[in-house]
């Protein structure tokens, strides 16, 4: 099974759709762009909203919900907007479909044309701010601190499974406040939030920093965001946290009425994470046998895998796994067993390891003799037989070891494959090899769009955090306030 | 505020809806038939589906997500199906917008049409079974046991919040199996999982029954239904379980091998309950104070009020409450205290107690010093001054308490206006008072439609338990077989 997947080396795009339909996580459906995603990979989507969703009410978030379509003249409203967002999009124009007259076929009703067309949201700001003028009249109505999970669609022409889809799923916050501090506050702590997710959850080291105007969010003031490194050293966004500053309550005319009684435009934020996430998941740590998942997210995080002849000792066996199994599922485990009697338990074990399940349990006869099991890990793809006392200890110990080794081999990724480059010669000889090139820069559209046009590489972001010594642009020689990074990306 | 709720018998619609806008619960939206879901009622949303969701999970069955778009193609190819559903619904014809000539506004772009329309998707057994073609091959495939949370669109010309939305939330599961038996045991253990929710979370009774011929979903072989009683004596559909057959199976010709290698079509199940949910939970339990929700599907289930004069009598209750709210938590118990100094506390009293939280706690100076606490019921409107001593099991206790009586109640109103009629005259007296009505009908399609347009009644289902002996029909005197619901319905 898992010897039919392509390696990284050879094709890493290859690799990766490999996975993807290889372990189920998901498939192109019938309609084109949008995909079907199976239960194993809706498992881990499962693990990522609960883990979020509980982070967004820790910090004082509701859900919400709004409506799936937008009219088209919303659309309109915020200049950049439109620019970024009304083009490529699902437009519905009809409402009714009505028998052909063959009787065998169904047709679109000419007559129920729509007054105004409704676009299907590729993100809501516009119907929630036209909303959230209704609901704001003062001070006192603020802030505001709402999200929504959704499904959202963007008529996106090449599509990649989890990537790049014309329908994903996401979860989108949208929070109004009664000053700018108040709001920038937000955008940072959401940012912070998305940052913490990825640490601590998807063993994802991430750099946050600031979009560049180019690169920045339609309607946004600035886009903060939060950039991955993949194995094949290009980098993904993960997520999106944005100051939208009064854009939206200007276009939609959202005013509130201060302490003083004096009317000011309300301040606002948006950010985003989606099924996306599962991308960057599977380029960041898995490896040609397959999936290798952080426990933390894992929809199953052990498999016990009986090794049995006839129909006596699998009988044996069930009694002796249950009980492990049980014991582990008490200390909140997510472990099955499998018992399938018409496979082998080599064919097992491939399948497992192609699914990623952090670690897997092997019990023969010798092992229920010996009081033993034999543990093996799936990121190293080590073995070593333990006794069965203290197994579940053992077994907790190993899933958090499991998961901060997988942290950390991709930080010591990250950081091998990161340079920093004072030449333009210098960086368009390294960018080839893939990598954060993190350069000096002088801060203008000009410069940034020469650099894209000549080595295909971006400014992933502006860094919040590490060296903030200036410079001079590695190709202009102007002054530059700090080295950016730039990658190929995703 | 309450004050300005309709009550019930003055007008019960204006009063539903009084209740969905005042409670915070939804909104019309911009979007003619789509709602804002409001985060009261989004919260309630949530309990629902995080309860339903565990014992979907617990029946042995994964989410998966598939999309939201459906190939016009697709309706057409069960016939019966496409009659039920392919008509009303939001067709997407075009995939970008341009710019105006004058740059203000933006327009669909003629160049962008689909070569095959997309119906944003009324229910998914096409785009299902399309995709399950591909998963099954053999018996050792099946069954396949999987919902998906969602939204649809229909689109309804008369539109009421939750009850009858364009768009609305749900959940829909859909199961392949390889014999009639499982899929029929499969169909009805999902009407008890529902009949089991409606009772335990909602403290709805519910008669669970099959529909008729003509109440039956399109495509399917048997629908099953959970119907509730409302208080102005209507019926709401809660729930259904179609048992489909092996017709969606042949409209997408998805055959297995079965043990002895024959290939025959996979039997079919889909089930589902939606946001509508939440307008049955109003309609059957609320007050003309305002809401009245069951504690276990609340979204908040202690609300404490401080009574204080000043600044220092304010800190001083802080300190008091914050105990207490730390108790009820530890006990699992969702609480909040509410210590707005802008508001009296008579008005926050009215405030929660159209928003239903079952149970308040106020606190004054006087309780401080005597270690006590009034404790106000939602649904009986009493109050009692309870020892803080015990407060927590008194607490959980009574939560208990309130969840029990709001069912009884239901139940007690259910069985009052439950009527058996032998009469057509008797009944067509009694149908004016709403109701249920037991009576004996011939079984045919034409008595059926005769009883629908002289009385508006229908029939709700052939229930699956109670009374089950032989009669004759009130209208033509011909056999029946049972006694069948009649109700005027949602």
């Amino acid at each position: 099974m898992a010897k039919e997947i392509t390696s990284r080396a050879e094709n890493f795009s290859l690799w990766y759709n490999n996975l993807v339909l290889k372990a189920g996580l998901a498939e192109n459906s019938a309609v084109r762009g949008c995909m079907v995603i199976k239960p194993y990979g809706y498992g881990l989507w499962e693990n990522m909203q609960s883990a979020l969703n509980q982070m967004f009410k820790d910090t004082g978030h509701s859900n919400v919900y709004f409506p799936l379509f937008i009219p088209k003249s919303f659309l309109a409203k915020e200049a950049e907007h439109v620019d970024g967002f009304a083009k490529e999009c699902a437009v519905v124009t009809h409402y009714r479909l009505r028998n052909t007259p063959d009787g065998k076929n169904v047709e679109v009703d000419p007559d129920a044309k729509l007054e105004e067309e409704l676009i299907v949201r590729p993100t809501s700001e516009t119907i929630i701010w036209n909303t959230y003028k209704n609901w704001i009249q003062s001070y006192r109505d603020l802030p505001l601190l709402y999200n929504q999970w959704a499904n959202v669609v963007r008529w996106e022409m090449r599509t990649r499974l989890f990537l790049r889809t014309a329908e994903f799923l996401w979860q989108e916050g949208h929070t109004a406040h009664s000053t700018k501090e108040e709001a920038v506050e937000e955008t940072l702590r959401m940012l912070g939030v998305y940052e913490e997710f990825a640490k601590n959850w998807l063993a994802l080291p991430v750099i946050t920093g600031v979009k560049t105007v180019s690169e920045r969010f339609a309607g946004a003031v600035d886009t903060y965001c939060i950039e991955a490194m993949m194995q094949d050293g290009k980098a993904l966004q993960a997520g999106t946290s944005h100051f939208l500053g009064q854009n939206f309550a200007k276009a939609f005319d959202v005013k509130f009425a201060g302490k003083d009684g004096e009317l000011d435009y309300v301040w606002a934020t948006s950010w985003g994470v989606s099924t996306r996430l599962i991308g960057a998941l599977i380029m960041a740590h898995s490896d040609d046998n397959g999936l290798v998942l952080p426990p933390k997210i894992a929809p199953l995080q052990v498999i016990i895998i009986p090794i049995f002849k006839g129909e006596e000792e699998l009988q044996e066996m069930k009694i002796h796994c249950e009980t492990i199994k049980n014991e582990l599922q008490k200390s909140g485990i997510s472990v099955k067993a499998d018992y399938r009697d018409n496979l082998r338990s080599g064919f097992k074990f491939a399948e497992y390891e192609l699914q990623g399940v952090p670690v897997r349990l092997a019990v023969g006869p010798r092992d229920i003799k010996n009081g033993t099991v034999e543990v093996a890990r799936r990121d190293t793809l080590t073995k070593e037989v333990v006794s069965q006392e203290n197994l579940t200890q053992h077994i907790v110990s190993l899933l958090n070891d499991i998961q901060n080794n997988i942290y950390n081999k991709a930080l010591k990724f990250r950081d091998e494959n990161t340079h920093y480059v004072d030449t333009y010669e210098e960086f368009k000889v390294k960018i080839e090899n893939g990598g954060f090139i993190m350069a000096h820069w002088d801060g203008t559209a000009e410069t940034e769009a020469l650099i894209k046009e000549e080595t295909k590489a971006t400014i992933r972001c502006i860094p919040l955090e590490g060296d903030a010594t200036p410079g001079k642009c590695m190709v202009t020689g102007q002054y530059s306030d700090r080295r950016v990074v730039f990658a190929r990306n995703y």
